[in-house]
């Protein structure tokens, strides 16, 4: 397979300019619709037999961060992408705004209980990044609080690196058109009304501030081993494709085994 | 559609004899083969539907607790019954001999640890079970204190019904020539030699003990609340079909609805 990581990845400490990423670009794609859904079914197949790898070597471990702004596709995202795997080896969790307890600890406290075992594939949906872009934008903290915490996350990851996970850390990218559209869909549609939040409205108007916050912390904590990734996610097809290609080839070149079986069972005989 | 858990459930307090059920059986199954497949794909659609609705409810929780001998088919089940499912909303967790800190607790202190949160489904690959099944067999402790453990148990899942889990426990029953068979198969398969392990050989001579503490087992803790299912399981496409009967039907009986949408929607314009 080609490795097409290099077209969403952002380069080591270097600042995207999100203006500049076409929300719905799909650099890389098949071009017919139908063959980005089969594109993406084979290596869903795919994703499962390496994850299967990685679950009986029980050595190492995967980390997927996702973020976005509201309505960017991150359940979107996890459904398409991950239904189809064994959900034993498999855990997803959704951070929330921290409950007391974890605000009694230090901002990494709650999301490092989550880190994958040996074995494992953990999705964050949202993760320790709101501690730079929500609380930065709602002034929740001072800067002098949140700008440290780019060394502290820079540090942790690669406390985790060094343990034996590869991380992958995605940020969904859609169009502020986009997100209207989404939003208009969810107050119509009378199934996924539930969804909307009039809070939403709310930090939809902060827009440019999160794009700011999302441009700075990308920039700042985009490494050779923990790199972040843009993908144009206007096009939710294109979306799940290319997160799947991330995913399909950082698995490949970790290259996972199954283990070696005892020794001596040649003999074995059951009865 | 038809409920068929009666065909499988262990009537409450009443020990069964489980050399008296036939692991072959396949009661209620469309005849033919190919209708079984098409059957449990259905059912695994109907499946992710309705959990896609309890984790939306965000109410009430699922917990399906699997116990079964060595290659009696656990994994092998969660993999089938649960692919197709948003692993967002499903927990597995697999339980091994006790750690030294899960030893100073008692018995249900790192089970109660995993149990679904609201509008989760959890699945126990192993359980509390094993602390009156192997703990037993093996004599790790003596009877006057794995026998009050069922009274333990009972109560414990009752609170866990009363604070809004269902609760679905499954026995996969195989015989014990088509275990012989499985470990035949992982001896000689090079992709599945690594799962086999000669301590396995050593559980297998203790094979009557071990019907005989799962007959007490779950005749003392099948409830109204709280069943025990006795699933034929030598024959993995019935299997897989029975443990999504029980589990659909439990859920619709459940019937969770999407939440209602906030109030005051309709006037809302999104620019």
């Amino acid at each position: 397979m080609d490795d097409l990581r290099s077209l969403w990845r952002v380069q080591p400490r270097e600042r995207p300019d999100l203006d500049a990423i076409d929300p719905d670009a799909d650099d890389g794609a098949p071009k017919k619709k139908s063959r980005l859904e089969d594109a993406s079914e084979e290596l869903v197949e795919r994703l499962a037999d390496l994850q299967s790898r990685l679950w009986a070597e029980r050595r190492r471990s995967l980390l997927l961060v996702l973020q976005a702004l509201d309505a960017g596709g991150k359940d979107g995202t996890i459904r398409k992408v991950f239904t189809g795997i064994n959900p034993q080896g498999v855990s997803v969790h959704a951070f929330k705004a921290p409950t007391e307890e974890e605000l009694e600890h230090d901002f990494l406290w709650r999301v490092h209980h989550h880190t994958p075992r040996a074995g494992e594939i953990a999705v964050f949906n949202r993760s320790h990044y709101e501690d730079v872009l929500v609380v930065r934008v709602d002034e929740l903290v001072p800067e002098t609080v949140w700008r440290p915490r780019y060394e502290s996350i820079r540090g942790f990851e690669q406390t985790l690196v060094d343990g034996g996970t590869s991380i992958v850390k995605v940020f969904l990218h859609i169009s502020a058109d986009e997100q209207a559209d989404r939003f208009r869909d969810r107050l119509e549609e009378p199934d996924k009304r539930w969804k909307f939040s009039t809070g939403d409205l709310e930090v939809r108007k902060k827009w440019d501030h999160y794009q700011e916050a999302y441009s700075d912390a990308l920039g700042e904590t985009s490494t050779a081993a923990s790199p972040w990734y843009v993908v144009p996610a206007n096009d939710k097809k294109y979306r799940n494709w290319a997160v799947l290609q991330i995913l399909v080839a950082t698995l490949e070149e970790m290259d996972p085994r199954f283990p070696e079986p005892e020794a001596g069972l040649d003999d074995i005989v059951i009865v």
